[in-house]
């Protein structure tokens, strides 16, 4: 059976870290430094794009962006194992707390009230 | 069989827009938005610890964490799936990326050429 | 005469830290910290408007998103401060950049090389 | 008698983007997403710096901080003059509700409560 991929990412990165000696950087300060440092980036390729030209990404931008995406979720999953955090887990509880939130009859089409996913 | 947490995710994301017809609202420029301002509101819990506070949070804490944590996966997730991103692929391709930039030999216990995982 | 805006906040941040004894959480890393969090928050007043929205904020709207504005400046003046650098001889340097980047006949409408302003 | 530096920089950015005929991006979506851009990159510098190293740039990092730190002002300032907001004015009223959020005698060397400058 394949491992989730959650689970993956982070055994992974943990070896990545301890072949570098590199756990004495992943503090979770830097860590959530440089998760924002990388939405940042993600950010900058969508900043002068109209809704048109960002909702049909030519290949080679989704490439570039796909990436960001990636350097995103690698610093969150260890951000998350540094801090003893769930992430799987934590996603669903904050959807339980979404659904509650956002009532399907009272969010219908609205954006008004609608500050969180 | 569990589905692996990234394609569950992403499904129950599109059910949960599609309920309150909120994909109108879901272009990737407000996506990236959304996911950076999520991103900045988790190191906001962050800016004025020490890295001994930041490394022991406690339970309360941890758990404020979690759900920021948990937004900025939600939104990474969503954003993906409306770009036509394959996460779990591309986080392969950046950690694969990222062994070749940073060789073990010379990056062992290295913070200065390290500006990316 | 009156006192430079910037100078004068600079002075005003001093003071308000001086009194508090808040030079110790004042650290460049903590505001390069705090001031990516006051970003985070201004984006998100704009992350669901459209464009029409965002260039026509109602009074409300734009009192919020001036106060938040104001905490990005104050973060901006105090870490420069912190950091021992002249911000508005930072800004007129970065302009004389821009002007060479971008010469107005090659840049005119077009925003496929414009990453920067 | 000099210009104050935030109203000089406002003028010079009006003229820079005239030229190039860049309004049609400065939309305060846009802006407000390359403020977020520059203030990660801002961050990244810091990332994975210790408190003593943040404290003690090298010449040639606390030049590029400088000018990252530009960047932000600069789009600041575009930001607010698009939206019509009076950034000084914005700071000071910012100021005055600081002054009464953390009076002195409750705020000395608290970190605790102290999520705003």
């Amino acid at each position: 059976m394949p491992q989730d991929t959650l689970t993956h990412l982070r055994d992974r990165l943990r070896a990545f870290a301890a072949e570098r000696d590199w756990d004495q950087f992943h503090n979770p300060k830097n860590l959530a430094m440089a998760l924002s440092g990388e939405a940042g980036e993600l950010l900058e390729h969508f900043q002068w794009l109209t809704f048109e030209e960002a909702a049909a990404l030519a290949p080679e931008a989704r490439g570039e962006v796909a990436l960001e995406a990636a350097d995103v979720l690698l610093y969150l999953v260890r951000l998350c194992d540094k801090c003893g955090i769930d992430l799987a887990a934590a996603a669903d509880a904050k959807l339980a707390i979404n659904a509650e939130r956002y009532p399907v009859e009272k969010s219908r089409g609205q954006n008004t009230k609608y500050d969180r996913l």
